[in-house]
């Protein structure tokens, strides 16, 4: 038998480094996991670098890498993949930036760069979309809420460059930064003056907001100044079905996760109750993506929390987490006919508290898998597992020959 | 914790093939090692292709690819490192060349391409130095003595190419060969005349200098012609401190290694009593690089003889200096905080007695590696690691992982 259909789950920064809060294992190998056991045990196994050894991913790149879309030639900065998932659909040229609603005191000093973490910013990016002066910006633009206190702009025009700094001064009690063009390109240049002009004449807007006036009232910073960062111009990218001639699905509620999959022509499917941290509701998320493994051939699910507890450093709440998801996960097992693989994007070592280019751990389970005698989803004992070491480039061609779909090269 | 020193141990050339001598043993999986299997217990393991697998590695070029600098860009033959190992300092654009002192007879045919390996040339070259009349040269030049009859030899000007070949025979009884260009361009023509002159005016002076005199009266044969060889364009290098933010130094009693590490920007560190072979001061190398260890984060430690064994085809001798080096390691087990890389640069099987493709045992131990089953340092064992199967470039990014230095790719 051959599979037809692909569940690909990316468990973010699952994987980890020796915890001394431990004794020395590692999250994952630390935690109860009978059910990622099982499906290490039925399948073949290895460890992968999913950019290359000893290269530090981001989790875009290496998503990005994972899809068969190699960063290298695709990857352009996060803005545009962060405003793809913030629902602005981004097409080539136009620059994508990530923003926050943040708050300003009157002395010009930023006091809160989350805006005390306001959510439910839907009208105040109404009233930006409705009272920026296009002639004074120059340019067009798309402006949208993302989650909580975040948000996403896109200039859209001729001649705008992506070698901008931002605003952000990455710290509270310091002033606003002025945009500036990190070359002499007048396209640099034109997309700095006009990001600096969008922030002033937002802020305008913002400060004159009754949602603003009424969180003064209720004595909670306004959200008086947007925050934005990492430009970068969105690229041309083939899309995932005419490459590889599958229909596909994105379920994450990372919005860089989902924004990467639209970006390659994944559908993304919101899933109510997940949140990307640990008190997401997976099993809502798993259901889902058995629903959608009805209606298409490859569905991603991302599951963000354990990369959440290794940056906040917590070695126990994510091998907690990872027992959770485990239990999540328990729905996989009767799903014989379907290629299921099983890795992380980057290790988060909570000794770390950022990613690492530890290689990740990654199982294949499904129809035709040479079974190799692992039978523990870890760090370790994956690195026995009989897939050895791959990158995550070599990902999707593998997936594509497990399922058929790969073509001969030569005779 | 993380470590935030590095130790990087290359034992040249010590693994091999099975011999016969040796019961199918190869010198290292015979030889008792409980440092070195320590470690291993301690550290993960794998197997690793310096350059890439079946290419069959020089120490210069595997050397170059360990501290990540490709020789496919960097390698411009072993002349320019050998010359700055001999303390000449090469800059870019320089020609660099191997030297032997050797002897010629009254009928022009060599009868020791090494002078009786000769020692204590530096009078000699003291009178080349002076002696040589630049302007029939037609360039500058620098040369030194090196260990025993060895020098080293570098033109300076503009205009000098590197493709020229050699007046070593590579034979005694035969006639010192005439330097030739290995193409038409005038910049290698260049090169062979100033080599041929340079030959032509050191055998004169040599002729006439006492300490020549003296060794004819002592029935010793006299160092009476140059062979040069290896010629290369020294190329620019980016300095290690800058590329990868740390401080380094070299110990190694072979002057290529030395060399290398020089122009990386490696500060060379000399131990009296180290020769290169396997009479070598292990114990004074070790404190020397423990001492090292105080003051910069990366030492490059080399250590020789193992290598020699093997070109002699002399398994047993590999075996018991095996073991010797062994037991001068021990007090690498008391650094905990270090990261400590050990591998080999190359395998030097008895039965080939010269360098071959078959992948090198490394160990990483220290703080934050996720430790394997593996407990034996040897070809074999290693291959069963936790790293799996990596290339001699992916060592320093995943040196540089592991002390929290690399930088992310994406976000």
């Amino acid at each position: 038998m051959i599979a037809e259909k692909v569940l690909f789950l990316v468990l973010d920064g699952i994987s980890d480094r020796p915890c001394e809060a431990l004794n020395g294992q590692t999250p994952l190998s630390a935690a109860r996991t009978p059910v990622l056991d099982r499906l290490a045990a039925e399948g073949v196994c290895g460890i992968m670098d999913t950019v290359a050894p000893g290269i530090r991913p981001g989790s875009d790149t290496s998503h990005l890498a994972l899809l068969g879309y190699p960063p290298q030639d695709y990857y352009t900065g996060r803005g545009p993949l962060e405003a793809e998932g913030t629902s602005i659909h981004m097409t080539a040229g136009m620059i994508g930036f990530r923003c926050n609603f943040a708050t300003v005191g009157g002395d010009g000093l930023i006091t809160d760069r989350r805006a005390g973490r306001i959510s439910g910013t839907g009208p105040l990016s109404e009233a930006i979309r409705e009272g920026v002066d296009l002639s004074a910006l120059g340019v067009g633009f798309r402006f949208e809420s993302g989650a909580g206190h975040r948000a996403a702009l896109a200039l859209t025009g001729e001649g705008l460059g992506d070698a901008v700094s931002s605003n952000d001064p990455k710290k509270e009690g310091a002033r606003p930064l002025t945009i500036q063009a990190c070359s002499d390109d007048p396209a640099d240049e034109k997309t700095a003056r006009a990001c600096n002009e969008f922030i002033r004449q937002s802020a305008e807007i913002l400060a004159r907001h009754p949602l603003n006036a009424q969180r003064l009232e209720e004595g909670l910073p306004p959200a008086n100044l947007l925050l934005i960062r990492g430009a970068g111009k969105m690229g041309a990218f083939p899309p995932f079905q005419e490459r590889y001639g599958l229909s596909g699905s994105v379920i994450s509620a990372a919005t860089l996760i989902s924004g990467i999959g639209k970006v390659v022509g994944l559908e993304h499917i919101p899933v109510p109750g997940t949140t990307g941290s640990v008190d997401s509701d997976l099993d809502a998320k798993v259901k889902a993506t058995l629903g959608e493994l009805e209606r298409k051939d490859f569905v991603l699910m991302n599951i963000k929390g354990a990369d959440e507890a290794g940056h906040d450093g917590k070695a126990i709440e994510k091998r907690d987490f990872i027992e959770v998801i485990d239990a999540a996960l328990e729905p996989l097992l009767a799903l014989s006919d379907t290629l299921i693989v099983i890795c992380a994007d980057h290790s988060t070592p909570c000794s770390v508290r950022d990613h690492s280019a530890d290689p990740v751990p990654v199982v294949i389970r499904g129809p035709g898998v040479r079974v190799d005698p692992t039978v523990r989803f870890d760090e370790v004992s994956c690195a026995q597992g009989g897939l050895n070491r791959i990158r995550g480039c070599d990902i999707m061609p593998i997936i594509l020959d497990l399922i058929n779909k790969s073509h001969k090269y030569g005779a």
